[in-house]
């Protein structure tokens, strides 16, 4: 990859470009219609060394399709609530739904470079970041989603050109004097954008390189571009997004599941007293990490009647209301079935200091989408890798993360249907749908502890905990809360 | 309205607390798993005199009810996203949807009361954050919320030695400095919290006033209520909203769709020079905006084939992409239909520097709505005096509004549906629809003419513009809103 093959000095004359407008301007309104009806949304991404020509292009976006089906974000200043959240937050947030064209202006490629250039030391993180663009462009593509990545690319002496005309204009200087910082850094920015395409270059979500120099020549390739992908995309052509195999496992590995000792009790006298001290503490802990920012995603998941309610109620019991959400989590919306399967997760990633709390969560993917054959097994199988890349992000930003498998045995689970027969409280009745799911038991188990086996991580880690005894499992909950707030704090 | 009456000294011994309790919290859980298939929400604000109990009342909340069914939001630290938006918008974005209960911790009360008491000169800001709050309920109400307002009161006296044991306590030092200085203010926070009270009061969303000194009565008194009302409203008792007859005008008023000259054309020769220099012009003033951080909010409505589409591309022709989004109002989605019709405009209110521009808007309640009978004849007459607060909030926060009204005539209506007959833009295609709407001219006609009489606002504006001639129309757009954004830059 090296820019310097892209200055070709192509042109386009001004007759040549008039001529060829009109069409191709009906032709793109035209797809866009057909976009509206269909069932993906296009993410255009318009990063360069040529600040200009990327508003420029944006601009013209704007100009040649109907702006009222296009979803544009500038990603430059960053914003408080950005700040907060894990990287890719503020991306995820500005995705197009289902029938519609997002723009991103320099999105994560700009803030990736701008990065790599202002801070020392940031090879490693520069890297990371194009491994988090390309499982983020691998979700999007395989949820249906077009994405057409444009680099716009001028040479520095081209760039120094424009800018000494632009000198002679009176208005804009502020505008000016920005380029000119920008300039000195221009090798650099080419050389980091090398670097960039080439990390994340890829057979669904390819990158165009345009020389910018001459608008007329690089409006024309890239809305022909364009049209090409949308007419493509639109005819049926869909990308095959990377499908990874899954490793096999190195032996034949022991079920976690089996292995747990389900005959595990807490002595009612030491949860008596373990309780309310943990809880005191966790409080403390809750007030602590919201003094210093720092946020934390638990995520409770567990065979039904396994307890992850009575869990949770006794976790939160000491902390303020102020400082945590209890997300439930059930079958998605329209808006959310218009959008790919994890973009309602990024949308509830907790603000700094908070605490969010996921009563089953996006590893519905690999348990009840899989077992009840809702997730295809490509779908699936990928998710391994999408989830490892979902929580990575939250742990780089610093949030804590605690994920909880609460077992019981089928002979308990049994024993609290039957007793939930005679509970006063409505929620806890049993429906048919209960029953039926216990025939699929042996399936769940599998799901289960592929997941541990394939999710659990030093950062994010999964505690499988034995809930046929309530108090263990609440103070089990409890302590490793405790622990991994204790550890980050 | 005084809060000496309310202090009552009334105590609930641990005996009967315990033995009422276990009934009460049955049934609350049970009203709270009913509301879950029901058509409304509940939204309960808590505020009062005396800080701690009304986080203890909060954490009470999380504790009896379920707290996956709970909204919460702690309105105290302002955030940067809520300061660049219209007040309410906080309040708005924290509603929570059908089937759930949100608590608001402070709420706008808070805020209003902090305001009050930290600033000079806001005794017009406070009374008019009441008048706010008013509509806000009504509003609310009207799409079937159910609202309790508790405020938790205690005596001078009683906060002081509530403060001098906990600083026998070790922990939470800077908690207590906090309500240390809370206290200095405690009488202003009585008076401006029973002018408030007073401000605020109504059969639909009323306060309830508990003396928060004896925890165990506090904590039962408010229980019991929320019990009340939440057993009512699923029983069917649904509170009427303040349903505002419409005024009367003084004398039948003239027509200003009527009155408006069809035959006004413009000089193709001028409208060459004019278009771009007006467009020149608003870049400018955008950019000057976006300095200021000053918010723009335009409104376009018009009759089928008016020129909307075509007016808006010209406007936003010299503007940068990153500074505007042009938003199309269609039919509601799911989650929009689960929230009062007012949320998702809040939703839209531009950035702080940022220009909104919507493809028809809020005014189709008392259009689209009225004449195809969406709405119901209460909803629509309510509607002038919602729409009306909506705006001059965003006015009040410094937002610039303008609203545009294309009118064109019948033939002229019908030329371009012929005309369109020939397009080769496919969105231009003319549907059945489109010309049934023509056989509800006059209803629309009055519809409009009611909506401009009773809408139109110094401070947000309808231009209502003849449209026959395209260019006239566009040109009378960019003019108009270079003058408003002039007039307040």
């Amino acid at each position: 990859m090296n820019f310097d093959n892209f200055e070709t000095g192509a042109e386009l004359s001004r007759e040549e470009f008039d001529q060829r407008t009109p069409d191709l301007r009906v032709e793109l309104l035209n797809l866009q219609f057909d976009l509206r009806s269909a069932d993906f949304a296009v993410l255009i991404l318009i990063m360069g060394d040529d600040r200009r020509a990327c508003e420029e292009l944006t601009d013209r976006m704007h100009e040649w399709f109907d702006p009222r089906g296009l979803d544009t974000e500038a990603f430059l200043d960053e914003r408080e609530e950005e700040l907060g959240r894990p990287l890719f937050w503020r991306y995820w947030r500005a995705l197009p739904p289902k029938g519609r064209i997002g723009i991103h202006l320099g999105g994560w490629a700009y803030h990736a470079v701008a990065e790599r250039i202002l801070t020392k030391g940031g090879k490693r993180r520069f890297a990371r970041r194009c491994e988090h663009a390309r499982a983020f462009e691998c979700v999007l593509t395989a949820s249906g989603m077009s994405i057409v990545k444009v680099w716009l690319h001028s040479s520095t002496k081209a760039l120094e050109k424009q800018l000494d005309r632009a000198d002679k204009n009176t208005h804009g200087w502020r505008a000016r004097e920005y380029d000119r910082t920008i300039l000195e850094h221009h090798g650099k920015i080419e050389k980091y954008g090398e670097h960039l395409i080439e990390g994340t270059e890829s057979d669904w979500a390819p990158w165009l390189v345009v020389e910018s120099t001459d608008k007329r020549h690089r409006d024309m390739v890239v809305f022909e571009h364009l049209r090409d992908r949308l007419a493509g995309r639109l005819a049926g052509a869909v990308p095959a997004p990377f499908d990874p195999p899954l490793e096999a496992h190195a032996s034949e590995p022991a079920s976690p599941l089996r292995q747990l000792d389900m005959g595990v009790t807490a002595d009612p006298a030491e949860y008596e007293k373990e309780l309310p001290r943990l809880q005191r503490r966790l409080s403390d802990l809750a007030r602590e990490a919201r003094d210093k920012g720092v946020s934390t995603v638990l995520v409770f998941e567990g065979m039904d009647a396994a307890g992850k309610g009575g869990a949770i109620r006794r976790l939160v019991r000491g902390v303020s209301a102020a400082l945590y959400r209890v997300t439930p989590i059930s079958a998605p919306t329209e808006v959310e079935r218009a959008h790919p399967y994890l973009w309602c997760f990024w949308r509830q990633m907790p603000r700094a200091g908070e605490i969010a709390i996921f009563d089953r969560s996006w590893y519905g993917r690999v348990l009840v989408e899989r077992v009840e054959g809702f997730a295809t097994q490509a779908e699936w199988t990928r998710a391994f890798g999408e989830l490892r890349d979902f929580e990575a992000q939250m742990t780089e930003h610093g949030t804590v993360v605690a994920k909880f498998w609460l077992q019981i045995d089928t002979d308990e689970q049994l024993r609290r249907f039957e007793a939930r027969e005679h509970t006063p409280y409505k929620k806890y009745k049993i429906t048919d749908d209960d029953y039926r799911n216990r025939g699929r038991w042996d399936e769940y188990v599998a799901a289960v502890d592929e997941m541990l086996l394939r999710t659990d991580a030093k950062h994010a880690p999964w505690h499988l905990i034995a809930a046929n005894d309530k108090h263990h499992a609440r103070l089990e909950v409890l302590r490793a809360v405790c622990k991994a707030l204790e550890a980050k704090l």
